[in-house]
């Protein structure tokens, strides 16, 4: 596709190493919110965001040669050395029997800061465990419901729309996150495209979802497997 | 499914308003990285997580009165007011012809942080505009390639596995925002569960990706549509 590229394409990047604890790792913290590390191998220039966001009050990384986001969680967890942040957000969760988000669609997913509590307080020992997730996953006595406004309008979520059966775009969420935690996942709450909507049009979507909440614990969960989201 | 919760669940959301203009607000900056708001309504407690990390260096948001993301970024991008960590990360993706994007999958997507980049970087203006999406993106003469590490085996990731096919949770990601962007993409580099591999089968993923890499610029990139991920 690019021919005038193949001559110098040849990074060996099995040979490299970032010796990263030497860059913000002390005895007593450890919070790289964002490190890039530009790499050039021959004229083909890399960069590297490394994704660390991670505090420990107790300083005690558990593996300081292999930095590991999902362990460090868990092993924090287990001693109950997390950040008092997230152990607040996973008191709000423990004490839910439906737990809702609420979010613009960005990218067919959550915001990436509502993204970060998922990634951040739905850790290993809390949420789930191996084994120990899926329909045996830990908040599996609790509902979960995704309410969500969309940029594109209802037919272009359509099968046949350019960006396919919103379904599609659900199963990473309902699926992945929530199902894989134990959740039972109420059908979704999708107002599309309010922004081009009437003012009329956008007061019936408020309402509609209000009256919803009314008889919200009436509510049977989807079957979250694949024909849901896909068809058969 | 909670009859027991049937007698106390009334909100009615339509006549809650949020003066966040309150909050966080000045004439020369605006910076609310998360805001909690908790509102008690009829014994149901609401947490709502204001989704707002904006930087305005003119302090020039175009519609106080509304606060949209979107719109204030693409705003900021037809003025050149975006700020400059966004602009630098512009810069790149414009002289790349290639984009890799290297993460360990999280919940079936990318960690926050990168989800945060795809949010901030890919604004309208800079990556699309309506119209000039999908095809018409105005990343559209430049190829992008997933290359992930997942927790869970290949096993888990066929369409008959607990986790259902891979691809299905790549359709957000390939589709959603770099097709709509106008990327090509090209197949995903995926190494199943590096963590439970042995020290030679993780020598031979790597040594997989190299030599992938040596002949890169020869691949067609895929046919990012509902057929590749889902099947006919």
């Amino acid at each position: 596709m690019h021919p005038r590229r193949a001559s110098h394409c040849c990074p060996e990047l099995d040979h490299v190493h970032l010796d990263y604890k030497m860059r913000g790792l002390s005895d007593h913290s450890f919070r790289l919110s964002q490190l890039t590390v530009v790499l050039c191998v021959d004229h083909l220039v890399i960069y590297l965001l490394l994704l660390l966001d991670f505090e420990s009050p107790e300083g005690a990384v558990s593996n300081p040669e292999f930095f590991n986001y999902g362990v460090e969680a868990y092993e924090a967890f287990k001693k109950g050395a997390l950040t008092s942040d997230i152990i607040d957000e996973q008191k709000k969760v423990q004490e839910a029997d439906l737990v809702i988000f609420q979010f613009p669609l960005y990218w067919f997913s959550m915001p990436a800061i509502l993204k970060g509590w998922m990634d951040r307080v739905l850790c290993q020992g809390f949420a789930f465990d191996i084994p120990g997730f899926y329909d045996s996953g830990f908040l599996k006595n609790k509902l979960a419901l995704l309410s969500l406004t969309t940029g594109s309008t209802a037919e272009m979520y359509m099968k046949t729309g350019v960006s396919g059966d919103y379904r599609y775009f659900l199963w990473p969420l309902q699926h992945g996150a929530l199902h894989f935690c134990g959740f039972k996942v109420l059908a979704p709450q999708i107002s599309f495209a309010p922004e081009i909507a009437s003012e009329e049009e956008r007061k019936a979507m408020v309402a509609s979802w209000a009256q919803r909440l009314k008889t919200i614990w009436e509510e049977e969960p989807i079957d979250c497997t694949p024909p849901w989201y896909f068809g058969q």
